[in-house]
């Protein structure tokens, strides 16, 4: 990446360890990048990363004609990202009349998608805090709680031992599991049914998220058979992860499981995705990803089966592609529904 | 507007009822708005709003083509915003590669900033809801405790009785305040030194935006000084809204008294904006704003001043524009710095 102006928060703070959603970052001739941002958030760049470049926002326009608007505009290739608004877009093009935007996304969530060591070890911090998260959360849930408190007691735990919630805490109980997006409402747990549980903290800028389900205390055969069904396509998908094999390939080793038991219409989402700065990032693992897997690689196992109406169930860990396979780096407990026992 | 197509979630809510980030709405003819989504929000959006036509996003490109793609395509004006990602936009203009797209942001801003009763019901509880947390928040922060924590009380609550934070709330200790985004860290509060908490809850989709200051124990000249016109400022800017004023006219007030307090060059953000769906919407108060206010329009009234390393101080109501001034719904108290009288 040789030019480039950057604008979405995830790349702005790969690219300087800022954390800011008002800047913009131009790289030019493949050298240091420089920061752009309003006075609100100068101080805290200067912070943050004391070597970086920081320009106020006034002079982002300028610099980039002075930069990029003479000599050899009409023929200069500037990366940019189609994430940006259309407006964006437009303001750039107004000071870069004659240059040449071509999408450097995919560059850059290829960039992205294997991790540096450093990185690895604080996406193992994250997930380790979230399996202590849901640890103790959970043993607070009580029968009468709403999904709205249990929801509450896991984001108040976030917020307190890391930089909150990675995305919107999911808690469902009983049938509401069998939508997958449910947003905790006041649904009360009867300390019987189900209870399906979407989490993730950040901490120091790095997502993790994981899925677990309470096991109904007299689970109905039905709920068993779903259950273990997805609990198998999880296992399996994991024992099939290494360098060299394909985000599809991946997806269709855990849909075959899953629809050799019965249940193919029923699992509507993609098996996974990578995750880092973001919670959704390169690598995908669904029916049509190209991404092949590398080692450095993080990457989501979330089978599901959802009955409307009826039950959810969906197993999610986060793996790290290793050399010869994969490591579970989610901690928390897994139960077969048939026998209850650890798996 | 006759025929739009509308991506941005608080003109999706607007036009549906349905909150929700993965959707588009199709408006054609004038007639009734039909929402695109997958299958994972289409549950949650039947029982939302149970008349509206809603379809899968499957449906979405070949039902654009039907529509505007045939007989008059060329001609055909098709609104939508500028706020949708130069990726989205290519996909819209890939369905109708002979539509003529024209940005109809302002239109929707401006249909959205004046409230119809029923908005303004929800707001009023925005704010009650606000003032209520601030309340009861505040009589539990105690000195030892870390900006982090007393942020967290405020978002406990937030998301216990209401739907979580309109924005990121800020607390800042001292002379943290000088950084008007700055992130509640683990700072801690001697018990004695001005507190600065920026704070809105979201309720029923509607947002409350406020900011209060506990008084330092013992105010130096200059806190007083500087709080003090900070007050000033607010009462003359909430004072001169009415009917007919423009957001620049109003900024104007308060940055004349900050200015002729010696401190101009301190206030460096605009007076105010509009709240409702979205936290900063239409119209805005700042210096170059054109919008004209109209009864049933909500801006906040918040000017500041900062002294980086020293001190910030900003006072922030939000008012609703009435036939013959306007009303502050902000109920929570403010005290003057000198007598510590309320006013």
């Amino acid at each position: 990446m040789k030019n480039a102006i950057i604008r979405t928060a995830a790349n702005v703070r790969a690219l300087t360890g800022v954390e800011c959603d008002e800047a913009w970052v131009v790289v030019a001739d493949g050298g240091e990048p420089t920061l752009y941002t309003d006075f609100r958030y100068i101080p805290m760049a200067h912070r943050v990363a004391p070597k970086l470049k920081v320009r106020d926002i006034k002079h982002f326009g300028p610099d980039l004609a002075r930069l990029w608007g003479g000599k050899g505009a009409s023929s200069r290739k500037i990366g940019f990202e189609k994430a940006i608004s259309v407006a964006e877009f437009e303001k750039l093009k107004k000071f870069l009349p004659r240059a040449k935007f071509e999408d450097v996304t995919r560059d850059l969530a290829k960039r992205r998608s294997v991790k540096t060591p450093g990185e690895i070890e604080k996406m193992r911090a994250a997930v380790r805090l979230n399996d202590e998260i849901w640890r103790d959360a959970s043993r607070k849930f009580k029968s009468g709680m709403t999904e709205r408190e249990m929801a509450g007691i896991i984001r108040s735990m976030m917020f307190d031992r890391g930089e909150g919630e990675a995305f919107p805490t999911i808690v469902c109980v009983g049938a509401n599991a069998a939508e997958c997006h449910h947003v905790p409402d006041d649904t009360v747990w009867n300390g019987r049914d189900p209870v399906l549980v979407d989490m993730g903290v950040k901490l120091d800028g790095y997502c993790s998220d994981m899925t677990r389900n309470l096991l109904p205390r007299r689970p109905s055969s039905l709920y068993r058979k779903v259950y273990d069904l997805v609990l198998k396509a999880n296992l399996a998908a994991i024992a099939a992860v290494k360098p060299g094999i394909t985000g599809k390939a991946l997806d269709k080793v855990a849909r075959d499981v899953i629809r050799k038991g019965g249940f193919g219409k029923c699992f509507g989402h993609s098996l996974g995705h990578g995750v880092g700065l973001e919670v959704h990032e390169a690598p995908n693992a669904s029916k049509k990803s190209d991404w092949i897997l590398k080692p450095g690689m993080f990457v989501t196992i979330e089978p599901g089966i959802y009955l409307e109406g009826n039950l959810g169930v969906r197993i999610e860990d986060l793996v790290l592609v290793t050399a010869t396979g994969c490591e579970v780096l989610t901690a928390s407990g897994k139960y077969s529904a048939r026998t209850e026992k650890m798996v």
